[in-house]
């Protein structure tokens, strides 16, 4: 079988290259080895976010009295998570339907690079067959990374994978990591009525974020009844009992926690491993693929997107990359009149959905001081929203970050109710690059949580109304 | 008593003016007769937003099974009110904090133009004074509309304000008219239990929305058991007995609907009676005070905004308004280096919080053809958004207008979850001219109901990943 182009992995990099490269006049074929939809679809972004509306809705009955409402709920393990594989089970199927729709072959087994233009298929059965691709795309993205001192059994110390499909309930749970996905999982076992500790390496959660976030989400959640430890590191787990017992380095001396269960949430590895990259010498650079911005690696005719190369591990940031791959390769081949604009990765959102919601793009503000920036910070706190209140949510707030010489808008960092929806209007303001003043003269709707945004910009310049 | 500026009404076009006057230097004072805020937070968006989460929540624990939750619940009418309640007048007192942190007077009674720069304030014990201004600023709002055959008594036919705060919830309501006030009631109602149909004299409900909206939201409503009747209308009402009995004109001749009370929804009046706009010849047009882009009257010194002049009687306008007014007034008088940019009323989002809700800004399509456009026009439903279905709300979809010879973003029009968060994307982008190949760089972060808006984007341009 032979095609112009040939995508290695169906995640949100993969897919959706293959069907922008199909509506390019590309012959088109993608692998994958398991579920189409990747980790994606299957065990990531949408399951943990089916989870998460169900943990909202125990959360809304736990507090359905502060609404007026006489209520009793008991959420049923097995349910919510029957519901979250039915919900990924629906959109695997949809990228089956896309694939179909768009005439792309999909070959299920292994795909491994076997030469020069042509990836050799291990299906489940054992057999094996050639598909050539002109252009082959990298997209096997990554999976949970394992520390030596936290070997994933998936029993007793798993990653989020089995954390998503538990055979049942733990009554104690360990996180360690607070990234995303611990930090979602950790709210989500906490919210149906798992013990949750959280256990971080650095002096703060979510430690990529904002340094105000950090300290938001810590005093939620402890609020919520999450044990949080920073500046702890696990050092050795015993699972030999019935539960573990996990050995932790704390700032002050060393405490033994115990726990059902154990969940690494200490990052993703890239699976560059066993895919035939150094058949033909494809450089690797710290566990990645290299490429450049149009995501092409150092051999001709192969190209990386997604988790499997630089850049932030996040479906939206794989799908680009992987629109861009192809665009760019139709450009070089003169079917696209248009070179696409490569990613701006500091315009790049990310997103967290454990309650309250973070939400965050561009520079932190310590970021841009260590940067070399002069800035105008501006917060506004959501207990002073109009729409917060009316949801009984004011906790969190908005944060916006200028650069004070020259107005550009330098991150916007968020906790909060629905604050992940409203993120949009920084990348888009940051990427059409706006002014404050633009901003201002763009109308919010009243009442909104879309409007503290405008709230924080004012604060920002000296000109708050609402505060 | 003299200042600097007066502003007569103390809504959210009315106090907003006042603390940015305060802001720019200006002495500054405030009439109210009732509740600072006004309408907005006191009867208006914000105690609604606070009954519309009630029946969210209500909503949610009759789907709980659907989320793995073994619940039931019972609303409290009661509680549901009181809580509104305590929701508005929580915002009402912050905005008598930000009066008094902006050295801004409140004045409490009728407000009266008594002559050049001079309100006469009428208190509630009948006392009156006089109080002085250079620049008077009119911002007394609107009220329920009322129709010959649908006189309010307050109790059997009602306005918004009383349908908020009903002694006891009614067995059945007939509501008249499909703007946002009568499908967010009727919504409220029918999720707490309350048998709602509602009237409407035009061919379709939400009636300056998109055709496509109106059909997709009579469509939930209707399944959800709201009784919706267009081309109709309430000719007379008969309030003798227990209820309300309606003769309604409907295109097979005249129904009688029986129920325990009737809300009139069917347009606002500004308040211009009574506040002595005659005493100086302040012009008036169509029931609205006449005024430039910076909301000056024909007399000088007197200005007015919000509901009471022509524009979308929303509260963000009325808001803007009052900042653009006193801008200018600070920039004629050189307190203020810019002159503000006036508005774009055709780019104004409205937002609606029935559910699903509703968001959309600029021309809808037939506006768009009719103003001689040749569109572009992308439809994304929300069935195919990973978020929705992780939220378990399918309904709705996002549509985009453009314009196909310079790419113009001409209008946005949403139903669905969460939409009146996200409408500001397409706000911003058209304030900032954007095109569509700027918008589909943005990358909208996976997985949330904004990154749909990108989708729809992509069905008008022939580049649909996901459908």
């Amino acid at each position: 079988m032979a095609y112009d182009v040939v995508v290695l992995g169906s995640g949100p990099g993969g897919y959706v290259a293959a069907i922008r490269a199909s509506q390019l006049g590309f012959k088109t074929a993608i692998v994958e080895k398991e579920s189409l939809g990747g980790i994606c679809l299957n065990w990531g972004c949408i399951p943990t976010k089916a989870l998460l509306k169900s943990a909202q809705v125990v959360n809304d009955i736990k507090h359905a009295e502060d609404f007026g409402i006489e209520a009793t709920g008991k959420p049923k393990f097995d349910a919510i998570i029957k519901r979250s594989r039915g919900v990924a089970d629906k959109m695997s199927r949809g990228v089956q339907f896309l694939m179909k729709k768009n005439k792309i072959d999909v070959v299920m087994g292994l795909g491994k690079i076997a030469g020069k233009g042509k990836i050799e298929v291990t299906a489940a059965d054992g057999k094996k067959q050639i598909v050539e691709g002109k252009h082959i795309i990298i997209a096997t993205g990554g999976r949970s990374r394992e520390l030596p001192a936290l070997k994933q059994d998936g029993k007793k110390i798993v990653g989020y994978r089995e954390a998503m499909v538990l055979p049942q309930q733990p009554k104690s749970m360990i996180v360690v990591g607070s990234g995303a996905i611990g930090v979602e999982f950790g709210y989500f076992y906490n919210s149906i009525g798992t013990k949750v500790t959280i256990v971080e390496f650095l002096p703060r959660i979510v430690p990529v974020e904002d340094e105000d976030i950090s300290k938001e989400l810590e005093k939620n959640f402890k609020k919520n009844g999450i044990d949080v430890m920073v500046n702890s590191e696990v050092t050795s787990v015993d699972t030999t009992g019935n539960g573990v017992k996990a050995k932790v380095k704390t700032p002050n001396g060393e405490v033994t926690l115990e726990a059902d269960i154990l969940l690494s949430a200490v990052g993703v590895s890239a699976n560059i491993e066993g895919i035939g990259l150094e058949t033909l010498g494809i450089k690797t650079d710290k566990g990645k693929i290299s490429v450049d911005k149009y995501y092409q690696t150092n051999v001709p005719g192969f190209y990386a997107i997604g988790d499997c190369v630089p850049g932030q591990a996040l479906a939206h940031v794989a799908s680009k990359e992987g629109i861009i791959c192809i665009e760019n390769i139709a450009f070089t081949e003169k079917k696209y009149n248009q070179r696409p604009e490569p990613i701006d990765y500091n315009n790049v959102p990310g997103c967290t959905y454990c309650s309250p919601e973070i939400a965050s793009v561009g520079y932190t503000e310590k970021q841009a001081k260590d940067a070399g920036y002069e800035v105008k910070v501006g917060k506004f706190p959501l207990s002073a929203s109009g729409k917060a209140s009316a949801a009984g949510h004011l906790e969190g707030f908005v944060k916006v970050v200028f650069d004070a010489k020259y107005g550009e808008w330098l991150g916007t960092h968020m906790i909060g109710y629905n604050v992940t929806e409203i993120i949009i209007e920084t990348v888009v303001g940051r990427k059409l690059e706006t002014t404050y003043h633009e901003i201002l003269d763009s109308i919010h709707p009243h009442p909104t949580i879309s409007e503290s945004v405008k709230d924080a910009i004012e604060v920002a310049y000296g000109e708050a109304i609402h505060l």
